[in-house]
């Protein structure tokens, strides 16, 4: 049995009956899955029926952290949180870090799975092991930092933690997000779900602590944690000083920094207008996730014209490639003013960005008419037109109903061949690394579980190579799908499961991620793991994930990008000419499913695969 | 001396020498002034030399809450906030519910002096009697709702109370507000006496209590208190529902609701589009000060096109005519959204939105031009351009530089006959009642220490006349002087200096006001009053009020009002056709002065009125 790091129980809420109860953690769970995205899978695959719709009473949230949260491991105040997508109608799985996860851990909870629909619009605070339903009539309608503050106030408690949905997951965007403070839980539509299910907010209070099950080892462990933090030559000098959009810099010099809805990759210029330095101009400051010594969370406010004033924690470089270079806007305030605002509706920032850049490139070639876009000049670099549009997709109003399931869906709609301007995979908007020089990444795009997600199955080999010198040829396609597996497998038990910080993995210690994770599991919970049985941890959850969207009818088909990026070489930059083909793509595939021990003609796990895994239920129901 | 009610000690914050210091509160001091403005106003004229620079380090803030405040008495969570006003030049003081007065009674303090200039942005954090100074780098330049958040987890504490300015009060803007969770200090531009001290906030948390002189008169005054709450026709069951908009539309049909910066009261149609029932539609549910049983306060969201989705507290009737009829808008959508916006920016929503309507009137007479409006289209009725021009105002941007301190300055600057289209008395901008029939609203405006400030001398005798039948010729200018002077004196001593809620005067005790005061004083402190001495302290306070202006320079040549009021009747509505002429205020001036036993002629206190109230030092100060 586990002596520390969990709570120990699960809460499962039923907001059709308003009801609740607890379940305990059976060890075997613990072992096998570790926390976060290995405890919501699991309860995904187990009890989500196939083919249900996402947005009805049958799909469910999974709240997840992991058992070094509130256990004070650095870098460990995340959780997972899981349910079935409405954007891509596979695993959605989303992470948030900030105070929040922890408040879970001292509540006593080490996942809360919501179920039903509330018959009108709700809240649920969860005061330790006490649970009560309000009524969400004062806060639906509100934007996510109002409503925050309106539940406090309703609950009389300043000090709860309030994980909330805006206006996006109310009117079911399929991009839309929650938000717990000033922290998102992107992509996948998740805001949706909990808006499908009248579910306007959970509110959370614990004063419970996490026991350490040998705190001699844990004291060890952290210390080396701490002090290979000290020693990567990133983290501390830059990353937490700047955050993540020093990325575009990088990215914007390899040419590799998608510009106008991937139309202009390295022919976009000021990468000096958005990228680190132009952010350090607004910076006003950090915010820490709890329990976290490096604070890569940079507040800034806007300074210049309508947007001056106007605070966000960020914007990453994800969003600075989204709300800037994506949509050609080479200033940063634009970028603040959208994140903020995306934050206040809801909207996932990536998802909602690049929707709104593929509606731009449609609106400059004639695609999308004057009188379809409700008069709005949509060109590219338009950041007041950007602002107006986010406001539609959260109310669904005119162009904004159009685009508020995503570019995939509203390319549908439009036909007349918008869809190959769609860049997406599986649904999901890509994230700003152009894959035609960056091969790897371009895999992962294909194979994660989740769509077209960086965090699945980030390359960092291709990009930083740091802080042990482990760079590999980006423009390769070879041994790519042995790298991809790694890397999937590793942040999967690390990052998802184990809920430590991704930063940790790809600046300080990647190669001894498994290590660490299993000194830690040791020192925390008590449970001993090898470094290989930690890794095994990543690839049972990758492998539940794929039978889950295999089970939902996803075969090889779908492992695929999006058809500009197969046939229109980079025109520019520092990558000038590569592209990612069929080809290239196809023998990245071939080895990966190969190497998973799938099946390389269908993309689909093998039943001794899942055996080996001990998922014998799992090749059971799939009827391997 | 007082036995309960009082914290009995006054905190003096000097920024410049980043010292404190406690000092006694004398029973002389609580008998003479009681509490809140009494106190403000006795130490502004003790404290402040004349001519001094309200902008400069010379000025004094007085925060000051009464003693009921924090003693559990209904309706008594407010606070006094004076200093010299950059606006008008006279006495700058203005009121403010919420929290923070009782925590800082519970801190306590029954008074808070800030002196000086921080070298640098600074914020004040008061928990208990411990007093320290913060570096407000990070928060210098946020809106003011981030503010009060980043303030709070700075602090690592979600239970301290914040009063803060936004970007206004940082650019000296002087229409600038200070706010306090969602409640303005409003009007005067203390918000930029507070921003030319570089102080950004003050933070404060107090875990006292207030001691009870008797606890069975206490019992006894507070439900005849509550028992007149319920009695009342209006309060329960209209206020407390609707709070104040109910009265756009009372005014409207009584064709007193200004409307295009006065040149249109009761040609405006759309009240209906602005008043009780329109705002009812966005209403989500209310707040309530700190032992306030009617909440007032109603929290609404906008719901259509750019504005859905803002959340405001109010808009309150003023802020309907200031950024409604005043500006010729007729939705209510807008009107949410540029309070919001206002109280964001530490903007007076009256001033600001007063201002706007100056300067749009201006617009369509073209004698400010489109260049001149940096290109905003600014005719009346055009909401994204009030918008824009409140986010001007607030950072001295372009045209927001020339409006930023009030319409009298921004007239001075333009020249060109401007002047004669600024609604303003001493400087501060118009109330929303017009007084061309409200003859007893006119001569208050005139003559309150303020300048045209509603909340000195309301007449609510010429709107309700409630609950007691208690009504008076509207149109009439005789006996009004004597009304005024009652109005100011009782809502001084009950309102400003007991620092209970105005809307209890207005619709629930008005004519046993100074009763229920000497009641609750005898209660609560164990000071006895007679109902004749609290109104005394009220005739004290306004005296010494006056004095103050005196001593700057005001004579009665200041207590006027706008040319267009005594020369352009009302061309339509139930008002149709009145005026309030020069011959009208001189009569009122004259009865007015007379009964104050001033001298008619420079409407100045005279020696033996002020040695009759105890101000001996402040006839000798005068030289009189």
């Amino acid at each position: 049995m586990y002596s520390g790091g969990y709570a120990g129980r699960t809460l499962r809420i039923n907001l059709s009956n308003k009801t609740f109860e607890e379940e305990p953690l059976p060890e075997e769970m613990a072992r096998d899955f570790i926390g976060g995205a290995g405890f919501g899978i699991k309860h995904l695959f187990d009890e989500v029926k196939p083919g249900i719709d996402p947005l009805g009473p049958d799909n469910i949230l999974v709240f997840a952290p992991g058992p070094f949260t509130g256990a004070g491991v650095p870098c460990s105040s995340r959780m997972a949180v899981t349910g079935k997508s409405p954007l891509t109608g596979a695993v959605g799985m989303a992470l948030s870090g900030g105070e929040f996860p922890t408040e879970m851990k001292f509540a006593g909870w080490d996942a809360i799975i919501i179920e039903g629909r509330a018959a009108k619009p709700t809240f649920v605070a969860v005061m330790g092991r006490k649970v009560s339903f309000h009524d969400a009539a004062q806060s639906w309608g509100t934007l996510t930092f109002d409503c925050q503050q309106l539940i406090k106030n309703e609950l009389h408690d300043q000090n709860v933690r309030v994980c909330c949905i805006g206006p996006a997951g109310e009117h079911l965007s399929k991009m839309a997000c929650m938000i717990n403070e000033r922290r998102a839980v992107g992509r996948k539509g998740l805001g949706a779900v909990m808006g499908s299910k009248n579910l306007k907010a959970i509110a959370i209070r614990g004063t419970g602590t996490i026991a350490i099950a040998s705190d001699e080892k844990y004291k060890a462990g952290r210390s080396a944690m701490l002090k290979a933090f000290k020693e990567s030559p990133v983290l501390y000098p830059e990353f937490s000083r700047h955050g993540t959009p020093m990325v575009a810099d990088l990215t914007g010099a390899m040419g590799v920094l998608p510009a106008k809805n991937w139309s202009a990759t390295g022919e976009f210029v000021p990468v000096e207008g958005i990228g680190r330095d132009a952010q350090a101009t607004r910076k006003i400051g950090r915010e820490h996730c709890h329990d976290c010594p490096v604070g890569c969370s940079q507040l800034k406010v806007a300074k210049t014209g309508a947007y001056a004033g106007i605070l966000t924690e960020g914007p990453d470089f994800e969003t600075v490639y989204s709300f800037g270079s994506g949509v050609g806007i080479g200033e940063v305030d634009p970028i603040i003013a959208a994140d903020r605002l995306a934050d206040e509706l809801g909207l996932d920032t990536i998802s909602s960005g690049v929707t709104i850049a593929f509606a731009m490139e449609l609106f400059e070639k004639g695609i999308l008419t004057l009188e379809e876009t409700d008069g709005i000049d949509l060109r590219f670099g338009n950041d007041e037109a950007m602002m107006k549009v986010l406001r539609k997709i959260a109310f669904r109003n005119g162009l904004g109903d159009l685009l508020a399931d995503g570019s995939l869906a509203a390319a549908k709609r439009i036909g007349r061949g918008a869809e190959k301007y769609a860049m997406q995979v599986k649904g999901l908007e890509l994230p700003g690394y152009d894959v035609r020089a960056l091969k790897a990444h371009g895999l992962g795009y294909a194979t994660s579980y989740t769509g077209a997600d960086h965090c699945r199955s980030y390359a960092f080999q291709e990009v930083f190579g740091i802080p042990v010198p482990w760079q590999v040829d980006r423009f390769a396609t070879e041994g790519k799908g042995k790298l991809t597996i790694w890397n999937q497998d590793v942040r999967t038990v690390t990052l998802d499961c184990a809920t430590m910080c991704g930063f940790l993995l790809d600046m300080a210690v990647p190669a001894t991620a498994c290590q660490n994770t299993a000194t830690l599991m040791e020192a925390v919970t008590g449970l001993s793991f090898t470094p290989e049985e930690v890794l095994k941890v990543g690839e049972r959850v990758n492998n539940l994930a794929k039978a889950f969207n295999v089970r939902e009818g996803f075969t090889r088909a779908d492992d695929t990008l999006p058809e500009r990026l197969m046939t229109e070489p980079l025109k520019a930059g520092a990558s000038k000419g590569h592209v990612i083909s069929r080809q290239d793509l196809d023998q990245m595939l071939d080895e990966y499913y190969s190497l998973r021990g799938w099946d390389v003609k269908t993309g689909t796990p093998t039943r001794a695969k899942l055996v080996e895994l001990g998922l014998v239920y799992v090749a059971d129901a799939l009827k391997l």
